[in-house]
């Protein structure tokens, strides 16, 4: 079976593209192992996934910086690619510095002096025109758009995100204090014809508008937020509390990190949509509100390793209270790289089953899982096999009858 | 409904049945909530589970230090216990001490020289005139025997552990190396038609020999040794890493505590029990068995607060090394005491059932679960709501019935 | 040598003072150990210092919760007090009550619309009176006046901070966005003819008006903001890093407390205060400017132990990055108390000595120690052992002599 | 001033040796910075030490793996060396490698069987033969050896140990239980009229033969077992508990590596050695000794990463405890290898000022420095110091001298 894929990224020269990008080229020269891939582990590496070798890379950025330059910063700041795997992979990042629009419009805020002459048609226009483009350069049966771009400000509140014919009207009337770049790529990816991917916490795809879009469209879409450290440990943890009915008094959590993710959260504006997804799962785990407070500081010299701390405050018997606290080390776009090729694999499989509308069984991925309001990381797993499971079962049966064909 | 139920206990001048005693006088009392116990929350709350008002404790020791004493020790140790609550609870402390046996010799190793003159049978003998004069004196309705006492080395490996026949003659040989102390509790329990709880990692509960001997009975039993630390959240963390395809390198775990269980498990012979059981359920869920050192420390002066390090190194994407570290600090007493309260009120609920042999959806209260391959804590909490709602269901049937009934 | 001797306190219903008095009463009465007391240590306890049995206890408070309840709920809360010592101190908190003079107003801040009648010169005559009252009441010797009261924004910059002329003309004129409460209680203090200490972070004894009106008055005094936790590890452990040459990148610290102290520097004007005194530090010892991020966060459930969490990231040899992290569990209060102690000993000896002006050899004591460029401990501890062995040195002279006379 | 230094090694293929050789090749690349070089700090960088330019390194090592394997090796499982220091280092790598003997028989232990023919007077004579050759061949002013080879159990005690003539005579009597290789590279090397350094924690330097011998032969010397993770820690940061007097309770440390000085410490005889003289800095510091139990635990995918974890427990006023933890991640041989250097260059100019014996101003190097009491890491630091400092003044007044002359 062919079945070329395309994985269309906005933020396509940041750290987890490059990680991503640089990492599947590792794993198909044999370099590196498939850690870190949930796709790989049995259930689900029996589902018919497109596999890594069809993988094609495109996609858009604000920054004109070569993506190699990105690939080169990633070597020497992190070290989490080796010179080895560099050198391996460096011609075929430049090949995809081809298929990556560079747009500097491509960032703007809401309530800001505009510096900038496109609208959101003309941008909407240039999103679908580099898809298709990008889609019959490759000749690729499929093309899976993922937003991975920095995280923005939340967009003015608007009635027109309730409906679709209401975001027609506010792309119509240019108003980019509603119209978010993340909102943007949502809509022009399903108008694409592309199942959609918000891994950013911005608000895009969480809008009744994008919803309704999909849904019409009849292409699934997911986020949001991917779920990589701090809130990866806390949703795997806190039911542990739950179970034993030890009351959580206060959890804290201070996250640090030096990467570009952790600079634009350094502005206070961006933090908050950071937060909110990070504060929210305790009180659902816990069925009540523990003391939670959260903060994500700067660290320039930490680089791309995110370093978490949290300490949980709580009360058992005799009303004792003790003491849990953790550090977490951990590479922030390594985490998050090999979600974003899982979500797209999960994907382009859900779109050729031609289902629509949110993929829940993905909530695993995510902080802030679009339409589930279980947060527990277990239960949300068991969801995932759940899924797998199903579709084999259905596999299965049909190959049966294809059998019994014969 | 009466349901007086009375708990038998081996080891109980013990921090652990101190702190159980005293912390279910202290909530009688209305001093302290109930945080810390399972059973509290729903829906096993809505088991007609026996209440904490009618538990009565009693039980035997190897030492003969009053019971008021070992409480007056944990409130000036460990500081779990206030003053109030120490005060509130004397008097009572000091009623049970009359229910406590006090047998200096119940505490053989094997292969030591015998300093001992009581035989095996007279032991048993004893345990069993003690469970039923304990039983008569406060007319109860049925007592559950709970063994809390020291780690002790494993017994000589004999065939007689195999059948009840063959426990039988080691018993009639007096063999004190193949039967150790927490076999005699087990064995005298269930001839007493107690059903038993082995909160030890002593291998009592994990002969066949008793195992036949509960089915024999018609008593449900269950082990062993209680999942209150470190494994606890072991447990909950480690299939986090094994969803995300997360390889662990090593998972090195330290404990440090200063109570008796530190000190006892110090001599290196007790050491082993307790370590494997630790140590066993990391491969379990991982799937392969990662560098897994353990170690216990005993640290005086950190009396019954344990604390606990891990140190987790794995390896994700791009082979990239990364790393997790906690720190646990909790009393292990305030842990251990509530469970040992859940398991006795869900053993009291089995035996009334008509339930026999192993009580396997308590599996998430110990660390080495009596066949049960899951290690998980999550699956074994959901085996302990399956149990719960299949009991629920049948109930809510049965006053269904009744209410059609008028 | 009759020696009796105040200490009275701004701030004398607070944590720290209610710890040390309660902390003293149960010295003097055997119950408790005297860790924590550096003039218990050798040399230093060879100085002729007022005994702990001669300390009497006074001072003002905004608060009218009487002094019983700080100590009732020191005891409830942060069980840093054992019942009996509740029990043997209250008779003797309740006497010390009848010395705390309540003025709800002595809390103002600049530039905000003032819901209070006194004047500055009203206040600073209260404070004197209260000082003259107390002294004559227990007949004592010396009185040492000590701030502990909680933190206070910056005053308004004036000119008039840098001479005493200037300082009397902004009380004369009532201008109390320039003389903030805690310059009342030094400029009070030194006119009442009593050695001053600064233990907050508060700006008082910091102005060039106060060093002339101690200099005039022949008095010693010292400051500020005592050195009890995350900064006393600081510094101590700064120095190493600049011994080895290990480059600093960046060194984050999160401290989270629950007592009254963390409430008032949650709003962030009085964060600023304290923060300063703990960044500063850093500089001084490694003679360059690493990131330094330092947060205080309000965590109400952790009361009087204050958790801190530093994560040092450096580079050494091979430009190879390593870390650090320490976290450090310590009461404030218990930590506080017996410096302020060591302090008061040491302030009315150099009164009795006739020193005046800033007292440096205390400077291990503090975060910001007035006039002393040096931060690292062991180098301010050996100014304390260097002026302690001049004191003894000259007093073996002068105890020669006496000799040589008979 | 011409002024070539041979460094002769004895372990020159493990981590130490070769992070030491790759950093001073990358350093005068101008590759890396001169980080965790106690040396280039002023003043100690104002005397007239040997330039890193002027080093040569040789040695001899057990193993027959060449040295450019090691230097792959540290850069692929350590990532402490980037490839291009590597490419740049390879070369030069290649061309010690022909000063390196290799001796498969230089490695027995006591008692046990043996499998080696070479006489002690035999091993002695190869190692002052591969000296000289060494040094003539560079041309060499001077040679400097330094002992960085593994663990080695403790010889059986000896009063040949005790002098010059004793030792010669247990040498000519070929007694291999009671001259261990530690003690014949000593003694090699002060005949060969060469400073000696032991940087491992082997027995040798500290007999009183050795001594007698060094002040024989007019040449400095010292040891021994570098100071460069937990225990310099622990000793920039217990006098911190001292000066406060805050009594430490216990003070429990785990000490977990991967290398190949980890698993040589894993077999339990070699570790004594270690852990005494980490355990013993505490009592000096403290005055007493807190329960102190230290842990060195073989894990192997730390590589060279030493990862420890320290718990202190505390008492302070009010007899209340209290607790600090940390965890240490640092690269031993990182951490090692720039402090060889130091030592060097310290004993090459102690050397050419005629300086002979125990060079006790390099205590702060040490875990257990010889003839040294002060454990404090600020007071040792201080002996450099003040020895740097006298250095300076004579020279300086030297060079005064010279100027006058003009």
């Amino acid at each position: 079976m062919k079945n070329k894929t395309g994985i269309w990224i906005a933020g396509a020269k940041g750290d987890i593209a490059t990680t991503m990008m640089v990492g599947t080229i590792a794993i198909r020269a044999g370099l590196v192992s498939t850690h870190g891939l949930t796709t790989m582990l049995p259930p689900m590496n029996q589902l018919s996934l497109v596999g890594l070798d069809d993988l094609v890379f495109g996609g858009i950025d604000v920054s004109d910086r070569p993506l190699s330059a990105s690939a080169q910063s990633l070597y020497a700041t992190s070290r989490t690619i080796s010179r080895e795997t560099l050198d391996a992979a460096l011609p075929e990042i430049e090949r995809i510095e081809h298929d990556i629009l560079v747009d500097r419009q491509m960032a703007w805020k809401p309530r800001s002096p505009r510096d900038q002459s496109k609208t959101l048609a003309e941008h909407i226009a240039d999103i679908t025109g580099a898809i298709a483009a990008f889609k019959s350069r490759h000749d690729l049966d499929r093309v899976v758009v993922v937003n991975l771009s920095s995280v923005e400000p939340d967009p003015a509140p608007s009635p027109g995100h309730e409906t679709l014919e209401g975001l027609d009207r506010l792309i119509a009337d240019d108003d980019k204090d509603a119209v978010m770049p993340g909102v943007c790529y949502a809509y022009a990816a399903l108008k694409s014809g592309c199942p959609y991917v918000n891994f950013t916490p911005n608000a895009g795809a969480s809008m009744a508008a994008i919803d309704e879009l999909a849904r019409q469209a009849g292409l699934p879409y997911y986020g949001s937020d991917g779920k990589t450290g701090e809130t990866l440990v806390k949703t795997a943890l806190a039911p542990m509390f739950a179970y034993r009915n030890l009351r959580v008094l206060s959890w804290e959590g201070i996250n640090m990190l030096g990467n570009n993710d952790g600079k634009s959260l350094d502005e206070s504006d961006n933090k908050i949509a950071k937060i909110r997804n990070k504060g929210g799962v305790l009180s659902d785990i816990l069925g009540y509100s523990p003391h939670a407070g959260i903060d994500i500081n700067y660290v320039p010299s930490l680089g791309d390793w995110k370093t978490a701390w949290d300490l949980i405050h709580f009360q058992g018997f005799l009303d004792t209270n003790m003491t849990m606290q953790f550090t977490w080390q951990g590479c922030d776009s390594v985490l998050a790289a090999p979600l974003v090729i899982d979500i797209v694999r999960m994907a382009e499989f859900a779109c050729r089953e031609k289902e629509s509308g949110q993929m829940r069984h993905l909530a695993a991925f995510f902080k802030n899982p679009l339409g589930v309001k279980e947060m527990a990381l277990h239960s949300q797993f068991q969801m995932l096999l759940d899924y797998t499971m199903r579709h084999l079962g259905e596999k299965q049966t049909l190959s049966r009858t294809h059998d019994a064909g014969f």
